[in-house]
């Protein structure tokens, strides 16, 4: 089973590097942008084949090592 | 109105980071874990309202800026 995890900044957290993408874009001429914010993608094959099993696993990965939950959200999509 | 960019590593295309995760997942006791891939997500706010101009211009970007299509892969999704 494939787990799909999309880690992103809280409401209000500074992100430099969205900052430099918008800046970016704008260079290249690209105007409409009002905001960009990156985030994370992280893809985990996984050997369960229980979906609720897999989804405790990996909510126990993001908790332990994937997210940083003082400062980002993450979200669990289960492929 | 939002658009959602996923990056992805093309198949074949080593994934150091994805690695040093798994490593790190297998340290930390997590096993059952077959593969790990890391991409980027970047969310992007425009100020358009039709759906075919922002895809276009979307498009635009990550051909431009966003990923590197010798090696990566990109997916756009509408908010």
């Amino acid at each position: 089973m494939k787990a799909r995890v999309t880690v992103t900044l809280k409401k209000g957290v500074l992100d430099p590097q969205g900052k430099a993408i918008h800046g970016a874009l704008s260079t290249l001429g690209f105007d409409g942008v009002e905001g960009v914010r990156q985030g994370k993608l992280i893809e985990i094959e996984l050997d369960e084949t229980n979906r609720d099993d897999a989804r405790r696993k990996v909510e126990a990965m993001c908790e332990k090592l994937l997210a940083n939950t003082v400062i980002e959200n993450y979200a669990i999509d289960l492929v």
